[in-house]
């Protein structure tokens, strides 16, 4: 599809009303071959419903993973300004560079995983609007950023993990989470890249004072008005995914909050997305509650990057490649109890 | 070490008492590169923890693992006669075959992290005593399949995963548990590879009698007595892997149980240690906690093989890769906060 495939967010919504479920046949192929697997039933408990879903969603009895790709999306916040990270706004385009040049913890996971990395750094020269006086970001901006999400797909890739890097991004994705579910800001705020107790009350006050400003919106609206491109990068990249049948590990925080703006926006969009892991974000428990994902993995991270979400995809090759590789009883001549 | 290593239970706890800690120098400097590299301090929360214990263990400020290795033990039981288990005592040697060909789980996860399988059986043609007649074996046998693990080790091993295999052998792990850490057999019971309410009654009742016959016993004498050969043969290369530095990732339910017979018979013999993984079987949580050893997965899993313990080699990798991959805040122009 071409970087033209919408131009307005119904236009983009349009597309993702047409995006299909998991191919049942695949997924019960998958299932029966599954209980042929020489193990007792059930015995790689959630490894067995990662890779029937992964068949369901590829449309293949016993897919492979050949090609994983972790999509990682830069922006900047008009909200930085407000003393709300202990990051100066600069980090974010130094950290790109810092992906270009291999030196993350992004870089070593995805050499690790055997995974493609790409990074889109999206206006970085431009940050979004301060979201307590006026919308992050106009239609326009909020679709060209989730056009380039869109795009960002290799055509090969056949697992995607997100990812994002954006200073201050922790307070829009409170802000977000909080427009969207409900309760008071400091339910929703938490330290981020480790903010003092004076950033975590402005944070809050931050929170607060646009959630208060943007009320009434919903999905999609609220990402444009609380939101940053890269979190409407990822929503174009999780949405694409979701029409071409990809499956999608999510990240952290910052990720679930934006995606849980298109699901909020287009129900049964995230059917195609696990969690990859719970951060130390307190507030990313109460967003993986309300999408209903039990994550795959709890390390205590709380970098973003894509790097919860990327560390997930080898738990996800392991699934995938023990229902695809395994023998089953007949071919190996064990007793199946 | 020749296989003439030890010819006793003492001869082998002399050896463990040799081995040294992990190189205080070593995990120092790895402490010190950790607080440069381009994040925020403790946002890669667990994975900057395992780095820094691995370091110290292999006595690098910045290693990386190349030589992982996974070692299954299988061995057969005297009380799988006793209609434990929901698979016939033939399995056993079965799936040593389906190892042999590459059939099973574990092949799939040895491909998945690039580690170096290698499965031993112990006399499958002679299974253990019924421990609720007799001790499970003589000193003899024991000291014999301790020396079959601690010559497991592949010379250039740098991460050691440990597995099993064994029809019967959670009802052995059951006893093992019980007798070493008190409490009824009830709770020390569940459903191992899946049998039904009769069976789990019985199977209590054998670990309550096994329990009350070798009362007194402490250490590696109850693990003679209620335990089986691979169980010892996975203490033998824990052992070997403490003496020679070489950190281990335990699996689940019956290796935790045979790991802490020998905490029990010398303490800190696991502190090169990890949990790999909280299976199913309920009281591997029970186990884990008297451990003081948190699992870095819990997906459910309950088939042993070392299933749990490989997955988790997924994970100490990402933590080794970006530990000493990740360029410092000088390298990259990265603003530190």
């Amino acid at each position: 599809m071409s970087g033209a495939a919408f131009t307005s967010i119904n236009g983009f919504l349009g597309l993702v009303a047409t995006a299909l479920g998991p191919d049942a046949r695949a997924r019960a192929a998958a299932q029966d071959r599954n209980r042929q697997l020489t193990k007792p039933p059930g015995s790689l408990g959630r490894l067995e419903n990662l890779a029937i879903w992964y068949a369901g969603w590829r449309g293949m009895a016993a897919p492979r993973i050949s090609a994983p790709q972790i999509a990682v999306f830069a922006g900047n916040h008009g909200v930085a300004a407000l003393g709300v990270s202990a990051f100066p706004a600069q980090v974010t385009e130094q950290m790109v560079l810092n992906f270009q040049n291999g030196g993350a913890a992004i870089n070593q996971l995805a050499r690790t995983f055997g995974a493609k990395l790409t990074v889109e750094a999206l206006a970085l020269d431009k940050p979004t609007a301060d979201f307590t006086r006026a919308p992050a970001m106009s239609e326009e901006e909020l679709v060209s950023a989730l056009r380039v999400g869109w795009n960002s797909l290799d055509p090969d890739t056949d697992l995607l993990a997100i990812g994002e890097m954006g200073i201050a991004n922790t307070t829009s994705a409170s802000a977000l989470g909080c427009a969207l579910f409900g309760g008071p800001a400091a339910d929703w705020v938490g330290r981020g890249t480790g903010v003092d107790e004076a950033g975590l009350a402005r944070k809050e006050k931050v929170v607060d004072s646009g959630v208060t400003r943007h009320k009434g919106g919903a999905g999609l609206e609220l990402l444009r008005r609380l939101g940053g491109r890269e979190m409407a990068a990822m929503v174009g990249a999780i949405a694409r995914a979701r029409v071409d049948r990809v499956p999608v590990i999510l990240d952290g925080f910052i990720c679930t909050a934006a995606a849980a703006a298109l699901e909020a926006a287009s129900a049964g969009a995230l059917d195609h997305a696990l969690a990859g892991h719970q951060s130390e974000e307190p507030a990313h428990a109460t967003l993986l509650q309300h999408l209903g994902k039990t994550p795959l993995l709890q390390l205590g991270l709380r970098l973003g990057e894509g790097s919860g979400a990327a560390t997930a995809i080898g738990i996800v090759q392991a699934a995938v490649n023990c229902h695809a590789g395994m023998a089953t009883f007949a071919e190996a001549g064990v007793s199946d109890g």
